[in-house]
């Protein structure tokens, strides 16, 4: 228990802490905090206090703009700051409960905060690890008979992602402009996206980095992944179609990725793990671990449109549904030799799980257009019309406490016609 | 003329002056020169000579390790600081040619200096946008029927590349451990890569940058070209043929992307403009525009086995055999509200003329591995050997000049088996 007051379903319990940057009106500095019930503790204020053997030397990663430097330290600093402020933050600990003054100073509403992205991202990959929706995607394309690539069960699939398009929570989202072609027997043409859609993912990030030509064994994964974040990877269906053959997605991706902006820290997570997968067939040496590394975390999308009165949840998913672990996915990404940097973020690709109300994406939960997704009130969509709000949450469920991600949220923006 | 002696075939005349970043070995900063002849002009000693109405205040850009700041002055400084530097080295000025010790400060060898990557690179593409190139792989992978992608007269295609791994040249690069398939009627295996190969490529520089958001015009990109570089796209085919479907290119590329460390502005390029080709059919409004922007720059490669006593000519080829120019991919990246950055990286593609000898990689040089490549002395090639050296260099052949790229090079070390 805190002496902050968290209330009963707060996604910042004491077990969660996680960390964020922020800015005030009186203060636009950008500073990083931690989220506790309804409030941040600003850690540039407190740094001093972080005199345990890991931080001692190096309190100054609280003092910087983004999470990059804590994030370099490792999992030692990591694991020493999270026992600190959770001892810190304690009911029964009077240093700050009983500071009238230091409390003044060091907290602030998260209701009178701005959020900014958590870390300086150098690049951003972009993974297609939920089995069930390479296959939703792949019956779509290519028929039942061969929905899954022949790649698919033998190594975690990516590609690069745009990481100057990696926005914040409620940072709105113009709908893009580009090339489409709608009728196959006509030329392509130019206007707005028609098919602008939202993928649920989640997103983790790096630790400390390597250098080029060094490799991160799967048994040490682990140290290198700092914590995550809920992902909307929007998307722009009819762009990407006609773009996308043969080297990915680009224009149909690039216009906007948005994150929540408080990265749980997997210290945070450990309780929810549960059993990996069975991956049938087995994958090379490269990429098995038995260390289970799979996470019970609940996972919502809602969308609000202007006429609506309020939010309606249109997938209900879970984390857990993933066929490729964290694990696997940063040491495939690194067997060549890439290097990685702190703050590098690696995203799931789309969430979705077996049931319908699981898929993760309205191409899906829409079938490709075929079918309407109802939205109640007489509302249904297929696809994004513009003023529509999308959220995604999601959290693991402890006994008697949650471990919450948040809200990652953007509106739809109109086209700006050229 | 300069004071400083350029050699007759020299890359660097006053022509030139392309912008670097350079240390030495008495001086472990990362500093901003200017290559003349054999020298290297140290910006940060004489930055307080700039004293243009564009530059007076922006002095500091040239106290800076990387040219990130400089590049997002935009034209009228980098055209300034170009007049500028002509005149301060001309043989007729003798504010530095006659001053002993700010010459002895200002001057460095390139000999006896280290470059590095002249910016930081917030985001790398890569464009696929000589017709040659994709034809040639087409016509491999997919038969002459189907050679060009329904899309690729429409649009330049292009992928994000990994940033992390873009590396200055004279870095060595180690061949990929990965995972392949062989045998298609075999499960996939794990091992060096053994279809280790180059792509000649070029790359331009972002200057000013855009907002999320925001598009830049075909008529005003120009005015967001920085310069330009010599690129090789490393390439692990085995590895890409696997892993690229759907989503494009992934560790068959990220473990090593070198570019050459001088970039050559625009307006040293000038004079080397010639019509830009035919488009047949004619692009989207978005992407016409009347200017020409296609470069006559005569590109070759080389490789130097272990074994051989010197360096084998493998193609010449010339950035003018490019389809899409910068302009039409800077509009199309953009045309979808994609931010870009100063500093972040452009690359065209493999550049593959008619002619065999201009194909641009070893897959299209050897056919596929059909036919060896023949490099003199009884030496063949037909995909990389751990120990050759390849080097890419190019040069706009003026009236008695050369606008030149200097070396853009890397030796390929043997795997780490694992």
């Amino acid at each position: 228990m805190s002496f902050v007051k968290v209330a009963e379903h707060s996604d910042f319990p004491l077990q969660n802490l996680p960390f964020g940057v922020f800015s005030t009106g009186d203060n636009p500095t950008h500073r990083i905090g931690v989220a506790i019930g309804d409030q941040i503790l600003d850690l540039s204020i407190v740094k001093h206090l972080f005199t345990g053997s890991a931080l001692s030397k190096h309190q100054d990663v609280f003092a910087q703009p983004t999470l990059n430097s804590f994030m370099a330290l490792g999992r030692k600093a990591w694991k020493e700051a999270r026992a600190f402020l959770q001892q810190f933050l304690s009911a029964d600990e009077s240093t700050l409960r009983d500071n009238k003054e230091l409390r003044k100073k060091a907290f602030v509403a998260q209701s009178s905060a701005s959020m900014h992205l958590p870390a300086h991202i150098g690049d951003y990959t972009d993974f297609y690890s939920s089995r069930q929706h390479a296959t939703n995607v792949g019956i779509m394309f290519r028929g039942k008979e061969n929905a899954l690539m022949p790649n698919w069960l033998h190594l975690p699939v990516a590609y690069n992602g745009r990481a100057s398009s990696v926005i914040v929570s409620g940072t709105p989202v113009r709908r893009p402009m580009g090339q489409t072609r709608p009728d196959e027997t006509k030329p392509p043409v130019f206007g707005a996206c028609k098919l602008l859609d939202i993928e649920l993912e989640m997103a983790f990030f790096i630790g400390p980095g390597t250098k080029l030509g060094e490799t991160i064994d799967i048994s040490q994964a682990h140290e290198h992944i700092f914590g995550m974040v809920l992902m909307n990877d929007w998307s722009a269906r009819d762009i990407q179609k006609w773009e996308y053959v043969p080297l990915g997605p680009f224009l149909g991706k690039s216009f906007g990725t948005t994150i929540s902006p408080w990265v749980v820290s997997m210290e945070a997570l450990q309780p929810f793990i549960v059993a990996n997968p069975t991956q049938d067939p087995k994958p090379l040496p490269y990429l098995c671990s038995d260390d289970p590394y799979t996470f019970d975390i609940n996972l919502f999308v809602s969308i609000k449109g202007e006429a609506m009165p309020e939010k309606a949840t249109v997938c209900r998913s879970n984390f857990k549904h993933m066929y490729w672990t964290l694990r696997q996915q940063l040491a495939h990404h690194t067997v060549n030799g890439c290097n990685v940097r702190p703050g590098d973020l690696l995203a799931s690709g789309t969430i979705s799980g077996p049931a319908v109300e699981s898929f993760g994406s309205m191409l899906e939960l829409s079938w490709k257009g075929t079918k309407a997704i109802d939205l109640g009130n007489g509302q249904t969509r297929k696809f994004l019309q513009d003023g529509d709000e999308v959220t995604l949450t999601g959290y693991c469920q402890g006994n008697g406490y949650r471990i919450g991600f948040g809200e990652c949220t953007g509106k739809v923006l109109p086209a700006i016609q050229m």
